[in-house]
């Protein structure tokens, strides 16, 4: 049986030239273990880390005054680990409210502070990202908090909000997908197993003024002394380490991110517009300013062809199109190392369905 | 350059048929895709869950009143967790204190409660396992907390300490090397690197009553939550439970945990006899009914000639002999896929080089 083109929401595709790497590093390292067998105190794991650290950093642009972690517990932990750091009780944070994923952080930021939501995107269905104008924030807030990408259904800030207050960021689903502006941040977060490879690691960006108002707290919600420590306080993810480490590689194959942009905007276009060709018979998600570059959410005309074209797709060994489990449709996600052959093969599999079952 | 013997503390060698199955799993599971890039909401995975669940706790024999998670964040996040959960402002947690693993423990379960040592190792410099009435309970704990295996210097519990009081163990470094008396205990917990596998994933069990008694709590920190969606709120570290499962079927294999038990006993006795032959060069590490089967920690008559076993025993491709950071001294770890083979050759190259440098 041949690979499938993985369309899931993650974990992702992996290029192939990093799993043959994985495969050989399994076995030995070049020092007589594999990598799943290494010691993080080793003197292999130990350059390995500085070297990941200096070209994340390199990669990703980060201005000298940010710092740089590495850790366990997925974005979910972080759901709760930043408002636990940096709001105080009594505190409000302020949400622009784009969809599932700023729901579920802010449920778990209600044990720490107040929520106001600076923009609510129920009044469009979670279809429209905001223009800085329509976003009203409270008169203090902690921090500001937003999605930087939804993947659920599919919408994206073309550029960050703008605020003088410090502004978080959850950005799991489209870090390294293109630059970023890290200034624009105190803090940045996102799990590794869309973009950055497998999971079971979140890496935290944030500017070393924000870090510095840490309180003491116990060793893992420590930020302080995880930054001291090199994310290696205690035994580290290190295989989810290594498989980065790999996929910054292959990002500085390609080019580095201004071209990875152009190939995640070429792989993008190429499904829109098929769906686009479809004269209305499929339908994106998301108003046109608002789409995802990531997520291409998408529906047929009623939920059995939605299912139909699922069934079908998966015939040709298209897999994961199946839309978020709360809203049904459609969703292609195509992460950095999704390849162009695979949308291409979806763009075909678009116009001919609509073109048999209109 | 062959494979070494890796005697290092974790993460620990894996067994040569487990690494085999990885690399086959990483290009394909058999669904056109590899285990890295599988979704934890995929029918594969899902059933892999089911099995995972299922086989641990037939193998540790868990009682039908327990429940099994299984989280990311390695035993120290369990560290504050854990209190967080189960201690309330005012409360007094009693510790047993044997050494490096239980104070750090401590310090970070000090943010939540006072902490009564009900025994302190130190005034044996942590060579001492207490028997019961050597541990001084305070009069209404919220819980008693230990560590079974200390891999820091290689003292273990031989069963776990008598308590009325609730029991939370920490058994990050013996878990599965023999059986367990689970019905002991009303929480344990343990990172997998040593002997279920790779770095990323911690194992829970908990009594269902003691489960009961958690408040509400972000999602992360909330384990009744953790437990209605069997691990999975969130992403789970996917392929460090896949190892886990080649790990319990590898256990299978062997014939169980008394078959295992029976193992590791054999390879420690190899190694602790091979010292006692050197009549006094090598000296034992631990009071003779406080060793551990684990971690044989031991020293030559000078840190010099501990540098230059070490230096010698890696020439012959045995590696991570170097005694715990804090303490100096030789260590070798021989958790469960840790192949008889290695401790042979350890024995030999012990008596050998005693002979040579008596």
């Amino acid at each position: 049986m041949s690979r499938c083109y993985n369309f899931g929401a993650g974990p992702a595709m992996l290029p192939e030239s990093v799993l043959r790497k994985a495969q050989d590093a399994l076995w030995d390292i070049g020092t007589g273990a594999g990598i799943l067998e290494t010691s993080h105190r080793s003197a292999y794991f130990d350059a390995m880390m500085d070297a990941l650290h200096a070209q994340f950093r390199r990669i990703a642009a980060i201005p000298e005054d940010y710092d740089l972690m590495f850790l366990q517990g997925g974005a979910t932990l972080q759901f709760c680990q930043i408002p636990a750091t940096f709001a105080r009780p009594g505190d409000t944070i302020d949400c622009i409210h784009t969809g599932f994923w700023t729901r579920n952080a802010m449920r778990d930021a209600a044990f720490y502070a107040k929520i106001h939501y600076a923009y609510d995107g129920a009044v469009s269905n979670f279809q429209h990202i905001p223009r800085d104008d329509e976003i009203h924030y409270s008169a203090s807030p902690a921090y500001v908090y937003y999605c930087a990408n939804n993947s659920f259904l599919g919408t994206e800030f073309r550029r960050p909000p703008k605020t003088d207050f410090p502004l978080v960021a959850d950005m799991s689903s489209n870090i390294l997908s293109r630059p970023i502006d890290v200034r624009a941040h105190s803090l940045i977060f996102a799990s590794a197993q869309k973009n950055l490879g497998i999971a079971g690691c979140c890496v935290i960006i944030i500017r070393r003024g924000f870090l510095d108002t840490c309180p003491d707290a116990p060793s893992m919600f420590n930020y302080k002394r995880l930054v001291q420590n090199r994310s290696m306080l205690n035994t580290p993810p290190t295989f989810a380490l290594y498989i980065m480490k790999l996929m910054l590689d292959w990002i500085d194959e390609h080019g580095g991110l201004e071209a990875v942009e152009r190939h995640n905007r070429t792989k993008a276009a190429i499904i829109r517009e098929a769906i686009d060709d479809t004269r209305g018979f499929f339908t994106h998600v998301g108003e046109p300013e608002s789409r995802s570059m990531m997520n291409i959410s998408f529906h047929a005309p009623t939920p059995e062809l939605d299912a139909k074209f699922v069934s079908q797709a998966e015939t040709l060994n298209m897999t994961g199109l199946r839309g978020h489990r709360e809203t049904g449709g459609l969703r292609a996600s195509v992460f950095n190392a999704f390849p162009v052959e695979g949308c291409e093969k979806l763009a075909e599999c678009i116009r001919r369905f609509a073109r048999e079952n209109a």
